[in-house]
């Protein structure tokens, strides 16, 4: 115990005397987050400003400050490794994208997304690759091997999904929403696939084999990954519903609550282990979770996750474009560029046309033949709607660092959806489904078993799709809920769920 | 661009390559804090064991299993630092402990506590650093220099605050608790101008001068701390009833509760950065932001920041439990003791006695100064609790690794305190006051400006304190809550609550 005393005064001594600097950095991050949250609001009636823009902005002039002040050293005051992106930011966006989508909106239009994740990625990978290898021998850029231009034409055929979220509003255009986000999560995949082919694979001269291997390779990690998602998403659901229901003990909310944030957190660190799409995972544990889990947690532990993963989302977004603004004018990587200006600007609009083209080449065409697919004119997808999707798409950057660049899509996307789409604001009105999270008017009013106030805009919307939804819903009603819980299949608790909750406040 | 790309390309190719060992670690750990709240949960009933005790045994077995699967080397998977503990782990259990706290009960003995946490753990230090100088030189350890023995004299004299939220209950006990507690904060403030003094002065031979000088940095050093952290609060709860009453905007919660998190986090940080007592900071910031600011936010912001807090500081107890666990068969602490068993043990029980005589040494007579002034029978510390304060207050450890010996004395102290306390177990049927975020059925009744249920009861707990208590309540309604909202003083928003949140939670 003296050997502790001795050991714990080291301790208590460096915590002390502990890195000043890396204190200072931290208050002034959290400090420019408050602000960036603040300011944000107070410009929330503008059209053209939103949080993210404004976290860029401030990131940015942050980062001037900086540079004066460090006397051109540096802009940053993090240090910003892959890990802190992919392992803390990423998961809790994507997750809560996947917890609050339209399940319906987007599952009716899966087929599509499929096309444009897998299909369409692939064609814009090709287009891109084939273009940077043709034109790039012309400006000569250092010696740039095969692999190279195909890990070009990988990174730029990959939208981002996070930037989707930025700039298409799920309640005022749900089908865009639903097809742009989709794609941006589904070829996530397709672009992990990519990237190990280029690894392994010669890819010079493809033949069939090889071919099949990566369609084999596609198919496998993305089932892989959905059924790791789902399956962590109903285990929580299935422990949820065994331990809870009911008991009405202290703490049991907050247990509630850390098991679904650990679980899908887990989701999401299991699929990087086993080297999967980790971002598929989590989205489809987000769906599944918001499905059942979150029907069987306590009255307060529905609001209390709903906003914990709305919030932990927007924070990451929020510290994502900040610290891009600070990077945006990272000294290196300006040097490399200043060191032949022409050449960049020409490299940078070639590739900038390139992934036009690219993007084009399969947007319209796929779009045409998922026209032929559906029988309902509602569902079909307009001209207007697949420029958009064309130009929505255009945003680039799997890592936080290509946001800076995508932005300026975002800024211009905005303002094209509403030119082309004027009647998207009348949706905006509409309630959401009641089977997702965002409107949780339903158990609240305690009418949890009786029709919910938008029943009709749902069956409505149903007819079309009375195929394949009408047998799922068969099969979730028989067998999935009775086990796994979810709307109306929670268990009864005496009392309305207003009493049972001020119950519940009372006991946690 | 093209610079980016290639960037892109080696970032990715990184991750994807990135390190596995800490992933793999990383999902065990995850894993393992499922497990725990799992298990804890099923033994609930059971009255030896909570989480933080499962966690430990839980933690114990892999931390085996480790070390046999390493061959021996570490029982370790993940790296403990300082700042993991100071900068992540503990501030949200203190802040919640702030937010969560009963402010009456622990108001009322605030000069009881300040006599516990300064005068008191003044008394024990001496006594602890004068024994280990006079018994040290017999069993001869190494060469301590004074130094040394002041640190250890320090350490040992410090409660620790993480582990009496373990073994005591604001319910069952709340004189106890608070007194506890309240001991366990202010005393982190002591320690730390114990710890400057040691580094600062020559403590062999203190004058008056000296003597006056620590009086004067502990002073500072609190009033400092404490005005910063008030601060934070009233500037949250400012910023947000400036901002957010009435606008039902989307995001508004999501803004709300990332704000309130940010800026205690904030405060926590800042008192770091102006290395005052973070603890002492971050805990007046929650109990303001529960006085004040929490009354400012929406329906849905109550409950979630309510649950969020508690959540993240269950998290984090069941964290530092778990690592302990592991740590408590480190190799190289074992090492050194195995040198000289005999030895070891006798420093352990020589420093035990120290403490337990060094703690008898205050609390009695301090008890006894506190109870003179006291007017009412109620709020006099009797015997036996005056006992469960000395034998509760054992629990040592500002730094985790200590954990692992405070739970032993933990595991003692529950049924010490039933025994000695029959009564406490009446006492937790009874609504906490409404002033606490705790209860929450006022504002959710919808009787916001009514009297609350328990309002009888609470009249009757003021009248012994009718005097501070009586005037502060006149100064808080006329002037604090008018600027910075609170209980009865959140802006008129038409409709029920009931009804605000249910539309609230359409628009967000």
């Amino acid at each position: 115990m003296a050997v502790e005393a001795l050991y714990l005064y080291d301790k208590l001594t460096t915590v002390m005397t502990s890195d000043h600097a890396s204190v200072v950095s931290m208050n002034l991050f959290v400090a420019l987050l408050c602000a960036c949250i603040i300011i944000g609001h107070l410009l929330e009636e503008n059209r053209w400003i939103n949080e993210s823009i404004t976290a860029l902005l401030i990131g940015l002039c942050t980062g001037v400050f900086i540079l004066f002040t460090t006397g051109g050293k540096s802009s940053h005051i993090l240090v910003f490794s892959e890990d802190l992106f992919f392992i803390y930011l990423l998961p809790p966006i994507i997750f809560n994208a996947g917890f609050q989508v339209k399940k319906k909106q987007f599952f009716r239009n899966f087929m599509t997304i499929m096309l444009f994740g897998a299909v369409g990625t692939l064609i814009s990978f090709c287009i891109i690759s084939l273009g940077a290898i043709h034109f790039f021998q012309k400006l000569d850029i250092g010696s740039l091997k095969i692999g190279d231009f195909l890990a070009i034409g990988a990174i730029f055929s990959a939208t981002d999904s996070v930037c989707t979220l930025q700039v298409l509003n799920q309640d005022e255009t749900p089908l865009l929403y639903s097809l742009v986000f989709g794609e941006g999560v589904v070829n996530d995949a397709t672009s992990v696939v990519l990237f190990k082919a280029i690894q392994n694979f010669d890819l010079s001269h493809i033949d069939l084999t090889t071919a099949l291997q990566l369609l084999g390779n596609f198919l496998y990690l993305f089932i892989a990954s959905t059924v790791l998602g789902i399956f962590a998403g109903l285990l929580s659901a299935f422990i949820i519903k065994k331990l809870y229901f009911g008991k009405l003990i202290r703490h049991s909310t907050d247990r509630e609550v850390a098991l679904m944030v650990l679980m899908a957190y887990l989701s999401y660190m299991l699929s990087e282990l086993f080297s999967l799409s980790a971002i598929l995972t989590v989205f489809f544990c987000g769906i599944v979770m918001s499905h059942y889990t979150w029907h069987n947690v306590t009255e307060s532990s529905r609001v209390t996750t709903k906003h914990v993963f709305a919030t932990l989302s927007f924070i990451a977004e929020i510290f994502i474009f900040l610290y891009v603004g600070m990077d945006a004018l990272d000294i290196e990587k300006w040097r490399i560029v200043s060191q032949s200006p022409r050449k960049s600007i020409g490299v940078s609009s070639l590739l900038l046309a390139l992934i036009l083209v690219g993007r084009a080449a399969f947007v319209f065409p796929l779009s045409f033949l998922s026209n032929l697919l559906k029988k309902s004119q509602s569902e079909k997808i307009e001209l207007k709607q697949q420029v958009t999707i064309w130009w929505a798409g255009l945003m680039r950057g799997a890592v936080s660092i290509a946001l800076a660049y995508n932005q300026a899509f975002g800024l211009m996307t905005k303002p094209l959806v509403r030119l082309l789409l004027p009647w998207s604001k009348h949706v905006m009105s509409l309630p959401s489904p009641p089977s997702t999270p965002k409107s949780f008017t339903v158990p609240l009013l305690g009418s949890q078993n009786g029709p919910p106030p938008s029943t009709l805009r749902m069956l409505l919307s149903c007819i079309p799709t009375r195929g394949v939804h009408h047998y799922w819903r068969k099969f979730d009603d028989s067998v999935m809920r009775p086990v796994f819980g979810g709307r109306g299949f929670v268990p009864y608790v005496p009392g309305s769920p207003l009493e049972q909750s001020v119950h519940q406040w009372h006991c946690t």
